[in-house]
């Protein structure tokens, strides 16, 4: 593999409230998950991450969740199908017509918090978001899990995917999450991440929490930017897999 | 004058609470001016309402409002020009994408409420308004006040603009409406109202409150559905202009 | 049994959107639940519901409900404990307010809605909402389905409790309630209603689906008031439990 | 004059998004101004600033705004009194229901953002706070601009006030804030304010920003605390006048 993509979440500040350094994440990613105003961002910030990410050249990204701002989209939420298709439909295209506005385009869809947990494995639910963005655009992308059933529904349902591996997550030997309960769960140490994103990106394996290596195909690294830390983190992985060769490149097309 | 539009607010029911009667106002209007859920109506619900204008062969607009839901848009607010003209687009989008997955396309744009009574007059938050149509979707028709300055506003913009009038309010002689705070100031009986918009249609010509004609060229007529006594008001000018040789018909086009 | 207790869900509207006929509503119950603004309710006609309740001795009851507006509290939400203990401590304190402003005090606690349902079984929740109640106010009574685990864990962390049966529902052997997915789970005719309410209140019994007697202590029956039909047989449960020398009476102290 | 107290917005943050230095300010202040959830704070972040005021024995005092979260409660909105005078009643009766549940209570109102500016001259809304103060808590100080016509409306309601001047704006001579559009509106020098601040304290006078003196009694000073350097300068007040023999204490009685 000589390509991968780096996603991170972006535009989750709200009115007063400034989460994030979006500006000098649209320097290191690839692909922007921007907040549609459902757990996080308002209208007029969002813009500004749009425009932003448009003049990065950074593709653009639905992250749609449940409405739950006071909750931050972690809450599971027992919606009903139709409402959340509605809902999942209506933030896609709010952000249509934001990145409009911004002179780029919406090319895929990543569900955020409890919705991206629960549709991994909730038939139902994913049933739900998966319908939403065949009603609203079927040439979207969905961002999913790498190695979660939802690949395997999104592409029955005739969409495309992008799986994605979490840059300071530790794996279990079935290629699922270690649980953040569970000590270890979160890796620290830039280096040790840059390292294993390097050897995911080259090789397509992962060294799992009990040492042994795994196979693991993804189309995009996740990293985060709510922190200094976390930006830093971000920052090796993008310089370690440029050093080693590894073009750095969105999944999906960028811009208009 | 041989055409009319008649339009109407509608999608304006909010979870579990309902209002107007939408199925049965689709049957009388040819343009429905649909909540985008800021001062009413939820994802849901308003899908169902487009699917609704959508089979019934209804032009469908944006009713945009200020984000104020349980003021229901009609207090004034005091929003910032660019907080404002993301706001309408953010509207605009969702609206958009519901419309896609409901088989139909938003055509026009209305502005609802305190938002639609100060951009009559108000430069600023009129500009703002004209620049989020401007960014979104230049191809949008705005429905004005007629007689508003708004239209001028909006023609040097660029944008097309198609002018309203009140089935049941009455008209100062400067074209203005009666203020609803005056005696007189809403129209109750239901023949009076259709012969006073037979005669809008075919003469453009209105009888003021101080009984004097005043000219006024109207696209399209707004009628209300939020009662029962509103219901047949409306269906009232319908048959009246239908008898009387006036072709009802959307001043834009309908459908995907 | 010679004393019971009729309570309904008032000031269920939210801003421009009614619900429910508070008025006559008021005029047959003795407890009424009324909404706290997470579920429903803006704080203008929550006032307006508490005047009513003072004016007609009718005894109030602070429902709380799920911060889900536009789901009014039906869809389960894993809220972590801290925030539901927080969320109840307001809802109540802000129902206190109003309370005092109306000339009248709030004297009981019911959960609303998938909350009520969730509590009734789950531990933790259950814990966060009786915390809560003991937090704000101690002496307030907390409503209860008849039969359910909620009232041992309300007991034996010292709180009062009403246990409540509900007029228009079948139930099961075990004194739960017949889902609404079952057919003859909503019970329509008023007499029947009527004359099953008056052997509950006199003998502490009620006719199961399955066509046996099961005992069921009950010290209030809820009524609902969304609908004409809905009024009319909360009227009758009223004249059926008077006729037959039944006192109606609020389990609660009423006003200040 | 030798008592004064220090004032500061608190509670600020809401969900995911953390404003203001809540630990550190509660170390300065004498007062808190705690958000009530409308224009800022969710129920469990404002329990804890709560529980930390009363652990440090500083008076809580209700911050009401305008409900209007994404704006942050400083847009003007056209409310009518009926339903401001709701809201009001609303968000301290919720606010007294978590200060009970934190071991202390309200003994004062300050209304926050665009509602205090709005208040401080337009005497419909102002009398509508004055009815909801009177409705809910006749004992509640309320905290005016040193100066404004609010005061005198207050002391004819009957309510007690409570002036307060702030620390990091120049005044014009009639002893209103120079507006933050005008240069030298807001001040950073932490010496020249903690100086003024003390002449204030000591001698009830002001240099304003034409370099006269001018009297202004204020009961509190306002500082804030929402970035490091405005910290500083609350600091640097207090420091000051503490070494000038001033001592710092609440104007109503703190805790429960």
């Amino acid at each position: 593999m000589s390509f991968i993509d780096l996603n991170s979440d972006l535009g989750e500040s709200f009115g007063q409230w400034h989460m994030g350094d979006d500006a000098t994440m649209l320097g290191i990613v690839t692909s922007a998950n921007v907040a549609c105003g459902f757990h996080a961002g308002d209208p007029a910030g969002i813009l500004r991450t749009l425009k932003a990410a448009a003049s990065h050249g950074v593709t653009v990204g639905a992250h749609v969740g449940y409405p739950d701002l006071v909750g931050f989209g972690r809450r599971n939420m027992d919606i009903a199908s139709d409402e959340l298709r509605a809902d999942v439909i209506y933030q896609i295209g709010a952000l249509k017509g934001l990145a409009r506005a911004a002179g780029t385009q919406v090319r895929y869809v990543k569900p955020h918090g409890a919705l991206y947990n629960t549709i991994a494995h909730d038939r139902r639910q994913a049933d739900a978001v998966l319908a939403a963005i065949d009603d609203v655009d079927a040439s979207l992308v969905l961002m999913t899990l790498a190695g979660s059933p939802l690949n395997e529904w999104a592409c029955k349902a005739g969409l495309r995917v992008a799986a994605e591996a979490f840059a300071d997550r530790a794996y279990n030997r079935d290629g699922s999450l270690v649980s953040r309960r569970e000590a270890g769960a979160v890796l620290h140490d830039a280096d040790q991440v840059a390292e294993r994103m390097q050897r995911l990106a080259r090789e397509g394996v992962i060294e799992c929490i009990d040492g042994h290596d795994i196979a693991l195909q993804a189309d995009s690294i996740c990293v985060h930017g709510d922190s200094p830390g976390a930006v830093a983190l971000a920052a090796a992985v993008r310089s370690r897999l440029a050093r080693s060769g590894i073009k750095l490149k969105a999944f999906a097309e960028t811009g208009p």
